[in-house]
């Protein structure tokens, strides 16, 4: 199935490691710093609005999120937010930039058998220093021979970088846990993608059942069965 | 001189365009805004000590400057800040976001010229989104070959990317405006470096007389005088 692959592409976050999890937990945390002024839903949907409008400017990342935060919670308020509350919400997103990484189970030892087949490389979007960080904090940099900070993850951007690095398509692999992302762009690409989901995805990263009709790849549950097929 | 150079690498913030002139721009905003609190003099001081305090979370770049904006803002104000005055950082930072982009005097016909006897490539700090977004604007693009974001620029940084480009130090000459990031960390990797000064330097930029001792580049008045050396 995969005979003629070469070069393997890992996304990072909620493939390599725990990494929307963080995100879930600081929208609770600030739904409930809100509380006085909105129900928890409507604070999140605003919350996620914000996101959205900014995403052009900020693109993905900790910072942006963060910018998004104070921006909501002035508008939530009616202009009414307490100074600590934009004071706990700068906490709330250094407490993220400063988490451990916690690296997804099985990880190290799928890259280890990897790597001595294949040419591995991380393709992710997000904030470069953010990346690079955790990155290093997961002890898993030797593995790779070439680390993609990405500002979009859509055909053109694939295609870009897969030229630069040289990579016919049909001899790369991308791995990651977004259908949206990692597999669609991919598979059009006439490339090989492998989706592992993540228990939780951004309502951004979501796709429709019919962008997904006669689409090739495969669905694992975790990346260890990866070594059952290369 | 400059013989055995076979590329080219330009900063781009203040070198290829002007930006610092907009964080000074900046900064009078936020004085202005909490004048109410403090000196211009002691606001300036606080923003860039918290600037420095959040570089290694943060990193460089406009986003992180918002932050510790908002940051300094509580602290100047002892959690008195309105929310207005927040409202109104976020729109500082934003606005610069979307700023045009103005190359300085000389650069595109500089460029053109260069590009037909060397290989370009663009080395800078500070955010992928935004270096991407200003490299676009500013229609300078199609003369560079790679462009390459660091998260710093250290020797060990520019070392790094050397390596992964295949350049070795002595075909290298690297042009940029800054003494700390673009010119003596070359010189100390034994490649070749240009000082082209803008007008204004930030504080963090700033090196001491001794570090320059017998440190052996070339200190141009503009881009335009490299044509003579080139």
């Amino acid at each position: 199935m995969f005979d003629e692959i070469k070069v393997i592409g890992f996304d990072a976050d909620d493939t390599l490691w725990v990494n929307e999890t963080y995100f879930r937990d600081a929208e609770d945390a600030f739904a409930k710093l809100l509380s006085a002024y909105e129900t928890p839903n409507k604070i999140d949907q605003e919350l996620f609005r914000k996101e959205l409008d900014n995403l052009d400017i900020y693109g993905y990342g900790v910072k942006g999120f963060m910018l998004s935060m104070v921006e909501s919670a002035l508008e939530i308020s009616n202009g009414m937010v307490k100074p600590e509350m934009i004071s706990e919400i700068l906490k709330i997103g250094k407490d993220m930039i400063n988490k451990p990484v916690e690296v997804l189970e099985g990880i190290p030892e799928v890259l280890e058998s990897l790597s001595k087949k294949y040419k591995l490389i991380v393709l992710t979007k997000g904030d470069l220093l953010d990346q690079k960080r955790k990155l290093k904090k997961s002890n898993l940099s030797h593995f790779f021979h070439h680390i993609e900070v990405m500002t979009e993850k859509k055909e053109e951007d694939y295609s870009e970088v897969l030229n630069h690095l040289e990579i016919q398509p049909k001899e790369f692999l991308m791995i990651g846990n977004s259908l949206k992302s990692d597999v669609l762009p991919i598979i059009n690409l006439r490339s090989n993608a492998v989706h592992i989901p993540f228990h939780t995805t951004w309502e951004h990263e979501k796709v429709s059942p019919q962008e997904l009709e006669n689409q090739k790849y495969l669905t694992l549950q975790s990346a260890s069965e990866l070594l059952t097929y290369l």
